[in-house]
């Protein structure tokens, strides 16, 4: 361990992570992400392969403006039989929209000689010529050296002059790639030592598989022996079994190894939120066993021993919760979930003393909430109303009398297939009663576009707001279409501002109702406060 | 590494793994947990505590016959002021029906100062005294060094004695527990290398938690250093983050690090059936990243590396699928050229010719539902009824006309929010047509309700069938409520056997409606083949 020393962070979640079953990102979604890695202070955003599908086309395009990560684009090395300038994959990445480009090659002799099918000296050419391209083109290039510990397993000699062929070219970062993820901690240690004698460790990086449960063991393992950055992805995603998890590694390297990362103190204390609201993108439930930020990373059994941990929890707790963004859970004390929700309540602006007896109320109702499926960790403004409505600050804005939406699906004249959804919707604004109709493409749609078209006279202040996530999860899977339903919408006001809210009911257009009545009610509180459609009516 | 030395396993999936949060073991699921770890080939099985709950009463009262695990149970060091001999926990464990017993005892200072409040060499005498107790009873014992990384870093000198206190009064194994799961891989080998020149690494196990991701290195960083034991649990169960994964350490000690087992094999090739098995009791899904035995540990995706898989997979997969149980699998999605799609019909046992032109036609048709939003990579059983129906395969079961389905939310009389949803749905099955109508408490559980009430007198072989998870994605999240629906639905036919289909509509119900249809037409297709309505009703 060398106190102080800077690591490097390299995420590829939205680019090797992309390789994931089951995970498909959206342009949105790759936006959202790319900002969470750059608040949390990671120095590398890869964001995919600008010319290989149309998601990453697109999200070159038209890239997020980071704050301080590197926002890296993925290639090739050139083919063969062409030079780099005239290779089109490769003049594509100079002119994409990025401010480093990440090549990865080829320097395991075998694939070399069966995979390109070309002489040895010609690959180093590719790797060379790609590189330097890159580097007067656009400043930084890094190299990944793909299946590396297999290629130095099989010729040390060759694929150490791979790599000195990107070195010597200019690449910021050498890149040791354990591509299929068979090597060992203790194989990766002494190679990577190998490696540091030639290219200084200052320059290489680790870029490591979980196929035997070691990618973070790994990456740790070449760190030890001199390589200053890490390549991983957010919770581990990745194909197979996952890349490195940057989210067990940040905390180890920072708190336990005392490297310098570009993740400050406060950086860290996010790294919960981050981890969450990546699963929360992707619809998935949070591994509640996962290191340091998992549901249950800090959770401590009943009895005897939670006065032990009371009394001294850095004696059960390797870290303490808080460092990392998480929270002690004791099964038999609330203690936690107070002063959890007291802090809360400071985020989101809401002073209120400590010892308000409002405030046993509001740990009560949440955790109720929570119990009947609510999740307020991925929906702040559905919390925010909670609380809020509980300090009695929220007005009703509207209030439902009844709606009904009716699906139809039939076979029409020319032999389609056709549906139709109508919602009627019957409200109270003020002291008005407004019922109106409308057609959707969907239950929720039709609902919307009724509950908008009963409100926009009162509200203007609705015009712009829009929906841009709608996502379903069943909760206890087990009892299938029976079970409760969780809907969580995203929307947006038409001004940059987007916020979450939640809704729970067995019935699935019942949940995305709620949703929605949150959704506008927040919107509207946001514009009049605790204004009366009388106040608002000025407006107009 | 020593070719050929022999490990003990040691599982404790019963034990510490049932502290899992969300995890609660009946006595049938430890009895045939205990017999699934028997036939491995694991040494130990670890099969609770005695005395501390009813369940581990009731399995210990009438233990399940193995063929050659060692039957253990857990226990206590003796109370202080009382000799072992009158100690009732202790006695108790004398008389439990077992092989032997697993002692856990404090080695660190702090711990034996505050936790236990006693003289540091009266802590030193509760362990010799228990341990000779439960050597001469029993015969065989264990000490479970509780906190002993943390305490050999506080005091080495101290540690070190307790472990010698149990080693001396006769136990086979002193086992190093990381218990708060802090520390890292290279601390624990310089500590187990120290403690190795006391004790024989032959009488050293290691015990290890996940709280940085690490403990199957942490385990194999202990076996470097000399220890020939290892504790574990199945899929890594456990409290917190989880012990060390046995599934993850067996297959790398026998097939990377050349280490001797009591699994032979043959014994491997069970690794994923068993992993699995532990998931169905738990009724949990599957891993499908899980390191060696997950779905996808073996997974290819994209076009151009098939092909290279396929010519050499033993350069792309550190090791052979089979040999753990695990096949590889070809992923469809966007990227699919034909030689996935080919390699994927091979898989789900389609023979076709390479050359035959219907697969153009389907590598087109993928593509385009691709396009729509439909995702195969996750849904094998649509994609499996894609392909067949392209082939001409699969009968239409049965025929949608049409269907309705309305929901009302209205206040009924005693001022309650209620909501009802009904669906009516009509078809053709066969040349008969059915109507019928269903209540439910949403709008897709309703239309699955009446499509079953019209199926299930027609083909009983629905009558298994159950949904377990329900997922809604929304594709393209700028258009708001207007965007197209992803539904993806796991079902399962009550006998073990789960498949996914998805459907994409504007229209939520519709999408759903389309990944219903395909998950009773998979099932029907299995059961029946390409039997019609009338050759199935044989089966009444």
């Amino acid at each position: 361990m060398t106190m102080g020393d800077r690591i490097y962070l390299f995420d590829t979640t939205l680019r090797d992570g992309a390789q994931t079953q089951g995970v498909d990102f959206s342009v949105a979604d790759k936006v959202a992400i790319a900002r969470e890695l750059d608040l949390l202070g990671i120095d590398y955003v890869e964001g995919g392969w600008p010319g290989a599908n149309p998601t990453d086309d697109a999200f070159f395009a038209d890239p997020p403006e980071l704050r301080n990560a590197t926002f890296t684009a993925f290639g090739m090395t050139r083919r063969p039989g062409r030079s780099a300038a005239n290779d089109p994959g490769l003049v594509g990445l100079t002119s994409a929209k990025c401010d480093a480009v990440c090549m990865v090659g080829k320097t395991w002799d075998f694939h070399v000689d069966v995979a390109l099918n070309i002489p040895r000296e010609e690959n180093l050419e590719l790797i060379r010529d790609s590189i330097a391209l890159i580097v007067e083109r656009k400043g930084e290039a890094l190299f990944d050296a793909e299946h590396f510990f297999d290629g130095f397993k099989a010729n040390p000699d060759y694929a150490m002059r791979c790599l000195l062929a990107a070195y010597e070219a200019g690449a910021r970062w050498i890149v040791l790639c354990d591509t299929n993820g068979g090597t060992l901690p203790d194989e990766v240690e002494s190679i990577v030592r190998a490696v540091a004698e030639r290219i200084p460790g200052t320059s290489l990086g680790i870029h490591t598989h979980n196929d035997t449960d070691n990618a973070v063991a790994n990456s740790l393992a070449a760190i030890r022996a001199g390589a200053r950055m890490v390549q991983g992805t957010l919770n581990g995603l990745g194909e197979r079994c996952g890349n490195a998890n940057l989210v067990s590694l940040i905390p180890t390297l920072m708190l336990k190894m005392g490297y310098e990362t570009g993740i400050t103190a406060d950086g860290l204390r996010r790294l919960s939120h981050v981890s969450r609201t990546l699963d929360e993108r992707l619809n998935r439930a949070p591994n509640r066993h996962a290191p340091y930020v998992g549901e249950s990373a800090f959770a401590h059994k009943g009895g005897l021993h939670v006065s032990a941990v009371e009394k001294d929890p850095a004696s059960y707790e390797h870290v303490e919760p808080s460092t990392v963004g998480n929270r002690r859970t004791i099964v038999v004390s609330d203690q936690a979930g107070r002063s959890n929700l007291l802090a809360r309540f400071r985020e989101i602006g809401i002073e209120i003393d400590a010892k308000d007896e409002r405030i046993n109320t509001l740990v009560d109702l949440v955790k109720r909430r929570e119990y009947d499926g609510y999740a307020y960790d991925g929906a702040e403004a559905s919390f925010e109303l909670l609380a809020r409505r509980g300090l009695g600050e929220v007005p009703d804005f509207f209030r439902l009398q009844s709606f009904r939406v009716i699906d139809e699906r039939r076979w029409n004249a020319r032999n389609e297939l056709i549906t139709l959804s109508e919602a009627t919707i019957k409200l109270d604004v003020g002291t008005q009663s407004v019922m109106t109709v409308a057609e959707g493409n969907g239950p929720v749609n039709a609902l919307d576009t009724a509950l908008r078209k009963a409100l926009l006279p009162v509200y203007p202040a609705l015009e712009g707001l829009r929906l841009v996530d709608y996502k379903v999860r069943i909760l206890t899977p087990n009892d299938g279409t029976k079970a409760v339903t969780r809907v969580m919408i995203e929307s947006t006001d038409g001004y940059g501002n987007r916020w979450t809210t939640v809704g729970v009911s067995a019935n699935v257009i019942d949940a995305s109702y709620n949703a929605l009545h949150d959704s506008i009610t927040y919107r509207l509180f946001r514009a009049l406060g605790t204004g009366t459609p009388d106040a608002s009516s000025d407006d107009r």
